[in-house]
């Protein structure tokens, strides 16, 4: 039951977010708009009984409200009234496209939450690893930003080093638009180097998200069911060994067992 | 002798693909296409004696005839006859690129089986978590293609959210095609901050596939001295399980056990 | 002294690939091209007393000659002489390029053996699943690359399937030109999806070179000095075990082993 | 107060940069040029302080200014003077910017500092390897260069064969501007394969740095039941060493060991 309306609140979300992008579409015949607009209207006052819903329901109404996915909600319906009353604040509508991550929501019902979290753990464990990464590609940027600017000059697109660095980073991080490139034999060179140098350490953050991930998951637990952990303790009777931690008789005589036998405790 | 068929076979099926490509080229000498459509029909009757062949000698036809292949082998044959009927329905004619595909049965019989299993077996493994990252990129890709639209505006190319989500994907990805680039300065500075987000994040999948693979290749084995392998029958007198597969009395009331209540042996 | 000879070559076969490279560049002054030429012949004539040497001083000159860089080494010389008998035939000349692989030879003196024999022998370990996997990659382009013909046409430069096929593996590959670019919605929606499958699969490649690569240095040896191999033998006068395999005496009680009591030899 | 004193500087740091940034960047009113002249020169007269202050208080100040951070920190102060000397050296500024890399000595105190020293220990443990791999991508780069620059000719955009090889870097590194594109079949195929190349060899250095990574901070354990880990002591009698850590007597000649023979503990 919770599911299905689950599903109904994605299907919503999911059509309140694809009216919000055709509606900045122009060419459409005026009938179009016009269903765009009552639909809008439609799914917001939607969501804007399920918000009240959530309010009263919920025992304790600030901690929701305060919340990250409380503040989504509330952003997901007010820029319409806002825009109803403030004539041309369609800016505040893009906020609604923040209602897209209540999606998680139905995701963590599902099996793969498990995934996700696992994800998201090897993603926070790499963090600190991943910012000094950043940090050095920035500075990288910064660096030879400059000095395109310099070698290139202002004919080639490179008019401000803010421009060369934004170019340094479209470069460095593989992207290449090609509206600025370098067009002088020393600037190509540098250039070449740029890019050899941003394709030589994509290979680190991946190297670190590979081994964080494998790290998280590895830890080889042999399963519960099909095994048990044994000790040494030998049989007073038959000397077999390898019993059950929990063992009160041999496995091998049926003789009792002597707990303070076990020699070694291992961790 | 089914080898060689199959080369044959495979052989036909990359000059049939080779003529669909060269036959949308423009400017070659009449004589060309006219040897590209005498060996089209070449190609697709012995296609359809093929077909009819495998339809006659399988004993449930039904089984092959709705199978993936069945249908890629029916659509092989008929947009030709199609088009003869229907002048100008050359859209079917791409269908038969999907005849591609059957390449994989030759591969089957090659070495590469057993590689190309794993990697399919590590992307399976793989896949809920692959959903769960593209996710993320396309709401990335929404949230950002509108702030896109809001600040650069229809004179840079952002012409509505659709072309603007659009050109997110393009950068996020590190394809950066160019045919749209921001070109005010916030513009700018979003878009160095998408390209620095999409350069650390495709670390995600690949450590992903990374980690899944090295474990699929590489089974748990937990070490033979601390653990044994135990089994699922209950002891006739306590009721208690997990014994070790060569037990012969209970390790709890040293009851003699017996092994034909083992229930499942498992592999 | 032979270590000198390979830098002496290294430097002369460097500086031969910087000449063909400035030779092609135009707007020196003629002075530049006559020392290019010049230096040109000096070091082909050079090349040219090494490869006789090579072969007069090698027991089975046929195994050199026909060697891979036998092959290389003829071919280094032979194009000046070429292009001297045939006017214009600047061509051939590239096969000079080749000679760089020479640089191979150096490399194998060096330390760097070792790790790039690792990654020659982990990339060959790797090949078949690559080759699947960059068969799956032209299948995807060559279907995809229909596709786009038929929604995109040939206004926006989809003027063939070959051309748009290339498009495809620009795109797949995340290279993205620009010189050519989906302008319909449908074309850009696909394109979209070509691109985010693009970003997803590199990381099939790089999960199983890493995989294979980690599989091929790990192998866990225990560092020698602080860790010796015991084996299961027990002393017959304290019981004590885990001996080293060349004890002669107890560790424990000081009492002589007997070797005939290591039951297990383990691999 | 230490820690305070490097977050002012990092300030100040980062104001400097971002300065010498928007100096570059025309349309302003002019106050705002008069700011960032006057802003510069404070800033300039506070790190000449700070420079003379670390040379003061330094025991052997010329191990502070032949230095990494101590040329940097010259090379910070001295632009500006000469470019009030010199006028028009304002190349001299860029210089500044490796003022930026005093940051880390921030990040020295931080958490991040086992992090990224384990980072780059993991770079410099594959730094071998990525040499070798990024002299096979120039290698790739100038053969396939030349070819091309035969295939396409200077109608293209490739002018010449170091712009050729400009292009292929660009390509092989999946950059890809757009600015030069091949446009003959042949060239547009040998470009489709040096994009397929350069696709699957991204994963090369990505699979190296993981798994050195992976090594780095997984360090191999020797399992507990075939190796005991031994110590440095040499028996009094016979001068055998490696004792097990437990062990009374001599594993060669049955002596009695003197526990106190054991010099290095280690962790």
């Amino acid at each position: 039951m919770g599911k299905i309306f689950d599903v109904v609140l994605l299907i919503l979300i999911l059509v309140s977010v694809v009216f919000v992008m055709l509606e900045s579409v122009k060419g459409f015949p005026e009938e179009v708009y016009d269903i765009l607009y009552y639909g809008e209207w439609v799914i917001t006052i939607f969501f804007t009984f399920e918000y009240i819903a959530r309010v009263i329901t919920i025992k304790k109404p600030s901690s929701y409200i305060f919340s990250f996915y409380g503040i989504i909600d509330f952003l997901s319906t007010v820029p319409l009234y806002l825009s109803f009353i403030l004539v041309g604040s369609n800016v505040l509508l893009t906020v609604r496209a923040l209602r897209l991550l209540r999606v998680f929501r139905i995701l963590k019902i599902t099996r793969y939450v498990g995934e996700s979290n696992k994800l998201i753990s090897a993603l926070k464990e790499s963090r600190p690893k991943i910012l000094v990464f950043l940090f050095f590609v920035i500075i990288i940027s910064i660096i030879a930003g400059t000095v395109m600017y310099l070698v290139e000059g202002e004919e080639s697109g490179f008019v401000s080093i803010p421009v060369s660095v934004y170019w340094c980073i479209v470069t460095l991080t593989t992207v290449g638009f090609g509206d600025i490139a370098p067009v002088t034999p020393l600037g190509q060179l540098i250039a070449a180097f740029i890019m050899i140098m941003g394709y030589g350490i994509i290979a680190v953050p991946t190297g670190i998200v590979s081994a964080e991930y494998a790290k998280s998951t590895s830890k080889a637990k042999p399963d519960d069911d099909h095994y048990v952990h044994v000790n040494s303790q030998a049989c007073r009777n038959c000397g077999a060994s390898k019993h059950r931690d929990d063992a009160d008789f041999c496995h091998h005589c049926g003789d009792q067992l002597h707990p303070e036998d076990i020699l070694e405790k291992d961790a």
